[in-house]
Formats: structure tokens, sequence, C-alpha cells
């Protein structure tokens, strides 16, 4: 039996997130399908984090155990044979017995895209959220830089979490703008439920004027989710990167 | 009766190419659909440039006659809340009565994108050609040169063209690199049929070191297709601007 890591990525639009379930296509279900057709095991895999319906990934990992002879490293390869072209696994390795794709994780990293041209880009609009309205991007990092720093994230978080711990460090949070393109980076060692999601509606309505520039601020600090703005789309969100002790993201 | 004109973009996945014709969906046909819904005329538009199938546009421009009184500027507002998500036309406007879409057009400027990732990225998978070798563009740059000024591009023709006069002039050729994307921009007075696609391709054939840096200035020079590469495929085309006398790109 070995441990196989690998580092995985997919358009979320045709999935129900990450997470396997009934009645609904989910990326896991199909990646561990074609792990199936390629070892004849009926293999179970872990991933990271449990990308939400829409969600993408260009930095997602995971683990699974088998007996087959495939080696590790050959994974990647023989799946994107078999996957379909929205998922395709990046790197794929031998992991230590242990490793655990979800418990060893020691800090994510998620994009939030948005179009702000008056008409939607035909081109990137299944990646980016679209927001006509003209969004001053320099109110908008005011109102972001008070996410820095180790909080407790209730007011960021959505209701009915089941999670008790809500405090959370969150050690890059930056905005730029590339012409009509808005690009939220956002690296964390964990994040709560749509956390990443709210983070980007309220800027999204503190850049259009809705809210003040301190509404992220004081929905950190009274712990109160009503001060924030609205959840973002998902398709505008991306899972970057899983960082891991002695794992480095290109391998 | 007034005639308007406007920019239009489309993910051309979904199409086979911008042209009206028997059993497939086109994008002249979409819009004629919606125009004919806003309007409930019977319009005819005609494009600036007659995309093949897969092929996108984030600037195609058209023109069409109406006797409806929707103001000519309103056309893009209203048109877009008929057309699918992937056609949405950028700005509308009055034209004079002789305008002409095609016969007008100065110049174009269409685009290239290639993923030149080991593994394609999939969110770029529908708007970038993959080529998982790693392309010398240095080497690819220099093939390209050849390719500026006016010559005879009969070697750069798909045959079977019924057009006589295949000499064109090429003002703009340039190819750029951004990590694992390339991007080739090529501006001319006009296009022969497939040649953005050929110069692509035998780019990327030179850049894998399949074809010698020369393959583009022979071609050229013996007007034998043959000496030229593979033609590239039409996801990673775009039409990016037609240009007018007297009409901005971006108006």
């Amino acid at each position: 039996m070995a441990r196989v890591r690998m580092r995985l990525s997919y358009d979320g639009g045709s999935y129900a997130g990450w997470q396997r379930q009934e009645n609904a296509r989910s990326v896991q279900q199909t990646v561990e399908e074609a792990l199936a057709k390629l070892t004849g095991e009926r293999v179970s895999i872990t991933g990271a984090s449990r990308t939400d319906a829409g969600v993408h990934a260009l930095g997602q990992a995971a683990h699974f155990d088998t007996a087959s002879r495939v080696p590790p490293e050959r994974f990647s390869f023989a799946l994107n044979a078999m996957l379909p072209a929205d998922i395709r696994v990046l790197t794929s390795g031998q992991a230590s017995p242990t490793f655990h794709a979800r418990y060893h994780a020691l800090g994510k990293t998620y994009r939030y895209c948005i179009d702000n041209a008056p008409v939607a880009c035909v081109l990137v609009r299944h990646a980016r959220a679209h927001v006509p309205h003209r969004l001053d991007d320099a109110r908008m990092r005011e109102a972001l830089l008070p996410v820095l720093g180790m909080h407790d994230f209730t007011g960021l978080c959505a209701s009915g979490s089941v999670i008790k711990d809500k405090v959370r460090t969150v050690s890059v949070a930056s905005l730029e703008r590339d012409g009509d393109g808005l690009t939220l980076t956002i690296s964390g060692d964990g994040f709560l439920y749509n956390m990443v999601r709210i983070i980007a509606g309220t800027l999204i309505d503190v850049g259009r004027g809705k809210l003040a520039p301190d509404a992220l601020k004081r929905a950190i600090e009274n712990k109160n989710r009503r001060l924030a703005g609205a959840t973002a789309p998902a398709h505008g969100l991306c899972l970057m990167k899983v960082e891991y002790e002695g794992w480095p993201s290109s391998g």
C-alpha cells in the first residue's frame, strides 16, 4: 500500500463542488472514478479543501492510498488521459504513510477575480464575477487592510457553520487592478465557510459606495455577519495553492 | 430607415463561425434572431470578418439597417438582454447610410494565444491552444519577423481560397511570453483564409524545433503552403479589433 499525494486543478463550472454527494456530480467522485478505472481498486481521495459548487482550483491538493503498481509520479499523466478536460492533475508523487492533505495543510491561498468592464468579457465570464459599476479600488484596498492578522472571523463566516474555533490568521490580502480586471489575493492558515466570498462581496459593495470602507473592520470587531456585504458569486473564486511542510507547491 | 453599426464580442466555442449557414448555429444568425425579436423586423447583419467555427472575437464590427424606433446607441443594451451570455454587444451607434462593415475596414488585429504549461490550464483551455512541449520564443520571434510588410501571402493561405489578389500588408507582428502564456498579435490591412492560424501553427513548429526559423520566410518567398507548418487550432484565435476611418475602436 502506498500513499500518493497530488496537486490538481479544475474548472468548477460543471461540478457540485469538490466533495462527493448524492445526486450531483462532484470533482472528488470524478477523480475517484478515474482512479478506479486505472487501478481496478475502489479508491477514496481526501482533498485539502472542500471547495463549493462552481468554485475553481488551480492548486488543490489531495491524497489517496493504493496497492496499484502504477509509480506514484505517473498517476498525473495516467489520470489526465482518463479525466475530462476540466479536471487536470498537475503533479503526483509518493507521500509518507501518515501524510494527510487536509490536516497537514499549513496555509492556503485563494484568488477572487472581478471583471469590472461595462459589458462582461465573454472569454473570462466563467472565471470572473462581472461588476459593471465602476469600482473604486483605492477605497477597496483601504477596506481590505483590517482583514490582515489574527482575528476571530465570526463576522465573515456564513451562518450555520458548525466550526467552533473561528480564529484564523490572514497573512496576505491584496487587491490589484489590471485594466478592467480586479484580483483579490488572500492567504491564511485557514478559512471559514464562505469567508473569501464574503470578503470579496463586501469589497465590491465598498467599491460601489454602498458600504463604508470600515465595513470589514466593523464586521470582524462586532462578530456580526450583517455588517459585511453580500457573498460574491462562486465562479469568481479559485483555490490557488495549499502549503505543506516539505512539499513545494510546484512539486 | 437607419444604418446601425456595432462592436461585438463572442466566445466562438459553441458556434459554427460568424456566418449564417444551414444546419448549424452561427453568431450572425443568433444576433439576427435577437434583432428580429427586438424590432419585429427581419434584419440582416453584415460582419467585418467571417470568423471560422470556434474562433473568438473581442472586437468584431457589424452593421444592419432598421426602421425600428430603438435609438441606435441603445441596441447594445437591448440586444444584450436577449442574447446568450457568450455573445455581447459592446457598443452600438448610428452609421452613415453608406457605411459598410466589411468593405470599409481599414485594418484588423488578431491575437493567437498559446498555453505552454506542461499540463493545460483548465481555466483558459477554451481560449488558448495547449502546447506542452517547451517553446523557444526567441526562435519564434526570429521566424515571425519576415511576415512584416507587404507580401504575396499565397504560401500562408489555406488552399482552395477563391480570392485572387493575395497581397496583404502586415503592420504589427509580435510574440510575447507571460509565464506559460504566449500571445501572438498581428495587425494588417487584411488576412487571407486561415492565414493567422497558419502563422501560429508554423511558429509552434519552429518553437518546438520541428521547422527551421526561416520557415515562414521561405513559404512566403516560394508561395508554397507546404513549406509552412500546421494550421493551429481555431480556439486559440481571437479577432481583437477592426479599424475604420472616423470610428474609434472603443466607440
